[in-house]
């Protein structure tokens, strides 16, 4: 049972976007805060290199690496809904897994989990068909992948449908609504921009297994992942907050391998 | 001692170079005729729905796999020399042995060999630099992977220093230096138009070891493998020729994996 | 009144689609047919050398030349719907317009049309948004530019708008629903199998400014342009046939520019 | 005769280098200091959306517009040597430059020069049949464009040759050999680092005519353009700098467009 030991958490943070010329994020300053890290995988950000180098700062730092895949869209930064054939879903996803884990095995790492990028992850979050898709691509290379993403998604329930591990990731800084799904951006109070309040409701969802809603009723809620930015200076120092936060109230920071089944 | 046995050879070809919309090679019409496919790895050419494909079709003809790494150079077919740092090119050629190596485990097979493409094969042949850094590549991902390339060349060189198990490749449409190096295609006689003397000297140059130079003179060569096309009816039949030819010979037609050491 | 001269029909059909080492088309063998090109511009197909070359034989054919921009999107062939931002898509609109006007100034050859391709095509038939999105491109560059699109479509309300010149294309080989709309791919009776019937069913467009929906009712259609392909032998012998047929019933094959006020 | 007015300059300086969701330069700040911009054009940096606003603004700021071509090689910035056939480049800068035209068009400025970028640069300074295919492109698309590039270079020598007019610009931030090109960065002394040192050689130089070369050998100096960088607060300390310090001596800072015959 969960509830008879200390309280786990993985932090994770998209990592590795930077591409060629290009500098994105600051990996090097949040890898001290965080568990577990989404490396882009050259489809909507980074290229051979960056990945090389992200791979083996994280695993530097101790940090489980998971794959980010995404839609090849480098000028929309995997942003922009793509309609592809299911089929193609699976083929990018593996290529894509399959292209990081070359820099794993170069480490001796092994890669821990897999979470889709952007316009990937939010159709995936509603629609069966794509989540199935990227689910098959998963399964494909690796059954004891973790699939990260939201709980009641349709991706998480896809997962569980090609025997995958998932982790359930939690939005610290974004407002749900009663059914615990996401308060769309374009909705007002979806962002929730006071941190102290951020990190109250995620030492309660932790600790209390509950969250309150935009609307203001209490709803279960549970997690395996704090999900956290590291691509500006105001990130990072969220970062470090929620870190030590949530060490200073016994909630022991560790990978999502560790934490679930 | 190879002596001793039968002898052996493979024949190996460029597979799955079709991208997108665009169709490009024969690939199911060449597969019964080799032993060997150099993959595409969609830098050069191909995609993921593509790649995975090749692999298939490849081992349900029971012919092996290998990576097929070059340039991200799509318009140029990765034909055109391009000045990267050997770190990069490190890096380019883990992350395409990667990707395909998604699609191998997919399909429950092991990636045999890499041949780099084009450019990158061209120049890796005659610079130092540029194959250590290819086969510091392959050897971060395994170190049991054959380097395919000309006998004779930096790129074989560097793949014994690597610790890689390396198969010399024969042109069987090429004419031959004194030094065994390609008479380059820009000279005359660079090319044996003529498919029975193709053929002949395949034959000779596994049964005795030895080739007529472009100067006339007999050299010694040997080989693991020949270099077939399949991009043609042309490349097909001559393909067809020789493998009758060769089996005709009483010369055993095999992978590679099961011809070097 | 047009109806006093004899009647008047453009030809037109996508040319320059090939990509670097990737053949596609049949597009010398298509331009004795027709009277416009559409020309792939880069994103969705085509390179700067296939546009030069297209943009030389389709003048050199007395062939009147068109924008035929599309989704950033190589290996999906501009086929696949992507959520681009109304703003985005005017400046990709105009950036390909810009290139190929390129070519056009080197050979001394005026802008005739602007087609968009593939998915913006599709999308910008029903959504006004990304209609007016293209035709504010289309307007930005020159606004005595034709805007070719099917009749009854948001894209040519959206052309009036911003006072463009509009062409209304008719499809040789598909069925209409009562509205005047395509009958979608996906329903039975979509597509004009026999080519017979095809010719006829264009003919009598021109001639009665009628033609037979799917349900069987007679609905008025009136057409500035007839679509045709050029990328298979099948479809090149249409193209002659059809083009042979017209000019049998007296109808005058012309560009579009001379048709369109 | 020049002597006889005051002196004058103009200051170039690399803008519209951002790309996607990657931002790059200071492109706003810097403008108030030069006169001509050389906007990259999509292959080795920037896409639609950056190049319209980089032409808008920079015709807020009166700055002149010119194309920037590079190679297609977006990881590599267009910094890397690629072996491209000379009609291939022709039409890359075709390309590029119509591209940016359409920009220019949409807000009623006109085109004033093209310098290519990076390695595009580099290769034909030294390499005239690579200098003439850049030059065959800019002709055909407007004889009255400015060739903005380095005195004693292949580039200018075939701009000549084309009919183009000319523009010889000086690295305020690089020493230069007694022949008048460029010292290589690979050697001792080939940057000024020193502010004021390198500010007082372009004042010799445009008042003198006349500059030290690295051997302490005073040798003969004339330039159009100073080329400034804009891509760091340093930088852009210096483009104020200097922008003063010219204004200063009674050097009049004005467009090519106003300098060259």
């Amino acid at each position: 049972m969960r509830s008879e030991k200390a309280p786990s958490i993985d932090l994770n943070c998209d990592l590795g976007e930077s591409f060629g010329n290009y500098k994105c994020g600051m990996d090097e300053e949040i890898l001290p805060s965080i568990t577990s890290a989404n490396v882009a995988c050259g489809f909507h950000a980074s290229d051979p290199l960056v990945m090389q180098k992200t791979v083996r700062i994280a695993s530097e730092n101790h940090v489980h690496i998971g794959a980010h895949p995404g839609f090849q869209d480098l000028v929309g930064f995997g942003r922009r809904n793509m309609s592809l054939p299911a089929e193609e879903i699976t083929a990018i996803v593996e290529y894509q897994i399959g292209a990081l884990n070359a820099f794993c095995t170069e480490k001796g790492v092994k890669l821990q989990h897999v979470k889709p990028h952007g316009a990937l992850y939010n159709m995936a979050v509603k629609d069966s068909v794509i989540a199935e898709a990227i689910c098959e691509g998963v399964a494909a290379i690796d059954r004891h992948l973790i699939l990260l993403g939201p709980a009641h998604s349709q991706l998480l329930l896809a997962a569980e449908k090609y025997g995958l591990r998932t982790a359930k990731e939690f939005f610290a800084d974004r407002a749900y609504e009663e059914d615990g799904t996401l308060v769309p951006r374009s909705k007002p109070g979806a962002v929730i921009l006071d941190q102290e309040e951020a990190i109250a409701r995620v030492i309660k969802m932790i600790k209390n297994g509950s969250v309150t809603a935009v609307t203001g009723k209490e709803i279960p809620a549970e997690a395996d992942s704090i999900c956290i930015h590291g691509d500006s200076p105001a990130a990072l120092a969220f970062a470090r907050s929620i870190h030590e936060a949530l060490l200073a109230e016994g909630i022991r920071i560790t990978s999502m391998d560790e934490i679930v089944p």
